[in-house]
């Protein structure tokens, strides 16, 4: 059974300070904590789950003390209107940057991505396209948010995310091609393969690309409109600009 | 002033049920409230702001009455936690089908879009690439949900939508090609030209595509996957398909 002090624990890790306070937060729901039980390398310092759930899955996990909790308290534990049956708390992820795939491969900046769906789409569009390395830069919501971590459906577990800033990544990297999307830019089904890798920058929601991160694109990329919409959602552009990267 | 009547009736607005009712909506925001006022074939049944939006905007619509009411009033109209500063109702939309487009151009066919910033998010893209009839199949969230509208971000002014099973369009337009994605689909990047108009149909976020809608399908399509991602976001996987359809 949980405690007080166990609860209290759990619910302060809703919340960003307490996740950077004590490296750890919080994963919800069975498909992704049966993908997370996959990674031996990964410490669970809870596991939490209903009665109902235990009945169905706790067979599943005998080498693992799973506490069981009512109701009542799973709701307080979750971050969801409609909270899950199973909860875990982990040890946020410390990936290793490899600079060979940013040598060789494409990798995203982003430039400030504020709303936690779109941060968890995009890491959704990097492992569905193989992209291994995403830069989170400032302004750019905490990974570890619930919203993101459920809207990525496993993805924080596959892409690896590291918090640097633009120049930063230009001043180690300063032979790797920056490209940024921008409506005066070239089209991007009009470039050549060569120029198909490098770092690409994805701009905020509301205000694109910030001036400070503009001073370091070398290259301005472009999806042709055809209609009247004044810009495509964040998440899209950066699905679409990744499918044509990849083909 | 609103009265009580006033009042409850706007509110009703934020039901679907009432939103059929009287054939009204609600939408929010000066930016897309401006944009609604440059088609003058719309008729505005209300407009209401509070004081501090009427001392910066009110004199751009001379024309217009709006009523002034206070921040609790507003918030009390508003379905977001945040309510804004502007709101309107107005009649929801009646497009006439253009038989031209469909047999010469590409439409969407929405297989029960469940999330209404998935929704949103797809007009969007339809605006962006200019594509002008997307049809909203059964299971598909509200057109006119709070949540569409916002993140349509005025899409929903210039894509014609309408209410239509798969079933209705197969029989209506018997030689256009319905496409549909599936994994196991022809690559996308290598369709030939004359492949690329037609119908396409984007499946449900959990299910993916209906066996029923499935039996109309005469082509598959797939976005090559380079990672371990199961899926993508449906508007995702959406504005990457209007992308290379487009291009």
């Amino acid at each position: 059974m949980l405690s007080k002090a166990n609860i209290k624990y759990i619910r302060s890790l809703q919340q960003k300070k307490y996740r950077q306070r004590y490296d750890k937060f919080i994963v919800e729901g069975t498909k992704i904590i049966s993908e997370i039980l996959q990674y031996p390398n990964i410490d669970i310092e809870y596991m939490i789950a209903s009665s109902s759930w235990l009945q169905k899955y706790s067979h599943l996990y005998p080498h693992i003390p799973i506490i069981e909790s009512n109701e009542k308290i799973m709701k307080e534990l979750s971050s969801f209107n409609t909270p899950s049956d199973v909860l875990v708390v982990i040890p946020t992820l410390s990936p290793s940057l490899d600079e060979n795939i940013i040598q060789n491969d494409i990798s995203l900046f982003l430039d400030g991505i504020q709303d936690p769906g779109n941060l968890g789409t995009i890491l959704r569009i990097a492992d569905w396209f193989g992209i291994q390395h995403v830069f989170l830069g400032e302004g750019t919501v905490d990974l570890y948010n619930p919203k993101v971590i459920q809207s990525s459906m496993g993805a924080f577990l596959r892409v690896h995310c590291f918090h640097y800033s633009i120049e930063n990544l230009a001043e180690q990297f300063p032979n790797i091609p920056i490209m940024g999307a921008d409506l005066q830019g070239d089209n991007i089904f009009e470039l050549s393969p060569e120029k198909k890798k490098g770092i690409i920058v994805i701009g905020n929601e509301g205000n694109g690309i910030s001036n400070e991160t503009r001073k370091y694109i070398h290259q301005r990329i472009n999806i042709p409109a055809h209609g009247k919409a004044e810009s495509l959602n964040a998440a899209v552009a950066t699905g679409i600009i990744c499918a044509i990267f990849r083909n």
